[in-house]
């Protein structure tokens, strides 16, 4: 059975979300639907982007992923489809698959680009204010349910790209950024530790903190202690061990952290 | 496959909903279950009704749609279904399927009404608080799966009505009404659009603010901007281009919006 | 179709609820998921422990339950599955599933244990940090999909059990305990109904309130009464008509409620 993911800025009290598996469902009967997040900061598009691009890769071959943060509905920006390596994307073509682009062109994956310009695969009123519902969602489900990728519309190959914080070379290390903080208010990073060739001597600063070596996971360390470590993605990460590093340390997503190396 | 919604007061954290999942697959197998919304303020049976109805019409014919907003459970209000126009409806006979009621009677779509007091179709053990789990799952996945509307129960005619807010004529234009405020802060009104014989020269005006003329979508002004559009369902909203209009006017439910045309 | 259950401390915003159904159907692409709650206060097992036992018992048989409160991911605490009854579980062996275990052992029910200990039933990359994805989810696909329960790994017996909150009897009757409070503000104790032989003469008294008798339903009391009833898994429980109880009471998890009978 295919399977649709859904990430949106909509959040989950007005039934938006409801609709779109309604919409989805109608078309395309035989299909999973798996919310990724509707959390998403209203307008808040390279949020959205990095939540949709650490899930992705844990979802099977052929999955397609539906994405809608889109402060720019209804005006001139292109609704877009991708093809990224073995999944698919559909969206607003305003920077929100740009993680996934951006590693498909690293990779030498196959990266493709679809206007979604074809009014037979939408519904049959298109709304100003909610192509969600009026065409993504039906193209997704039409893309689910056997349509071509490269039958939903027209090729393209300009899409919108965001500028993507990634962690940057320094002297001793890198220079990264806290990229997401999450419901434990545990801080992610921009940096890959496979970029680290020797994380035993691994030095985290930030906001006056410093944190040396990396430990394992968070149960190695006793309550209330401020840790380094790999997430479940690859990324540094700062913690505090059964607690909020976001709350203790008042960080918040750009914060810099300064990662050495001995 | 048949799909079934859910729209209730519930909220996410305690498990009743997942209940009511297991409750239904438990019945029947193969069924889609859509979540509307669980975030109805508690006992507020018009802010329930208003949600479905917003999102009913774009699920597929045939979809159950399952509302719990239930004060009086447990006592002598009737369990319901309803059939109208190609979809169902199963809840308490409350009022909260007035608007799709009231607008399957205007377009004399079928309008049918059964009392659920077949025992068969519950579950064992009805408690008195829990009628969500204990009748109305149940006999909505007994509709899923294949009994008969009518075989629910015993017809009856006079489902209860909700005295839902209706945008009134005035003498050049409408006095309309906040109906509903979403996640945006957008704030969406009892005034249906196709209504207004000429959309161009509309003037808004609600908590001393005026707004003239209504754009096609938020992304046409700028930033900041207090516009007035034809919302994704039909209806006149008032909203602040990628921020809350809400929170800038102090904007409740119930505030009157005046809507004048030239 | 087979069934799966989700309940986690992992919020609804991070995107990991849609990660383990994307790893689960990319597994088992024929399996339900339903999510019991994913708002259990962050490395609370109690809370998660009893969030899950109130919901099962309304899960049709072989369901597969899996839980995640997860505080020692990471450390040498075992990854488990659990056969109790007729439903399976997976998650931490930590005393998640204590007050299942209790009862199955109660009632000469089945009570099994396996130590997940066969990587051929996890994702390829194990991270230190979350087994909700790399170990139980995929376990639990592989159950769905048909591998035999016993198949998962090594059986052991002495999984670790929480310390469950239980009324206990006293002179008049039984000294019990708030455990949930529910989004209505509703407060749930940990005494069965079931042990009181005469409900109508049923005293409750909480935080300098006495409550005379049991009720019905809420319905049969005016807005804003304090009562008591049997809520809907059989527990006594103390609500406020139409309003919170634990907001009128300022009540709190773990608030001594004494039953008294006459």
């Amino acid at each position: 059975m295919p399977i649709i993911s859904l990430t949106t800025d909509f959040g989950e009290k007005d039934g938006f979300v409801g609709v779109l598996k309604g919409v989805i469902w109608g078309i395309c009967p035989i299909v999973h639907i798996a919310d990724i997040t509707h959390a998403v900061t209203p307008q808040n598009i390279l949020e959205g982007a990095l939540a949709l691009s650490r899930a992705a890769p844990f979802f099977p071959s052929g999955t397609i992923h539906v994405a809608v943060v889109d402060p720019g509905v209804g005006t001139k920006r292109r609704p877009m489809a991708a093809r990224l390596g073995d999944q698919f994307y559909i969206g607003p073509d305003n920077g929100l698959f740009t993680p996934g682009i951006e590693e498909a062109r690293r990779k030498n994956q196959v990266a493709e680009f679809i206007h979604l310009n074809k009014p037979e695969f939408w519904l049959p009123n298109v709304s100003h204010t909610f192509h969600g519902r009026d065409i993504f969602a039906p193209a997704a489900a039409h893309l689910a349910r056997g349509i071509d990728f490269t039958d939903l519309g027209t090729k393209f190959s300009d899409p919108i790209l965001l500028d993507v914080p990634k962690a940057i070379r320094s002297k001793n290390g890198w220079t990264s950024h806290v990229t997401i903080i999450d419901t434990f208010g545990n801080l992610t990073t921009d940096l890959r530790a496979d970029l680290l060739d020797h994380q035993a001597e691994v030095t985290c600063k930030l906001r006056d903190q410093t944190i040396f070596g990396l430990v394992d996971s968070y149960g190695w360390r006793k309550n209330g202690d401020l840790v380094a470590l790999v997430d479940s993605e690859g990324f540094i990460e700062i913690a505090v061990v059964n607690g909020s590093a976001a709350r203790e340390l008042g960080a918040e997503v750009g914060d810099v952290v300064e990662v050495t190396l001995k």
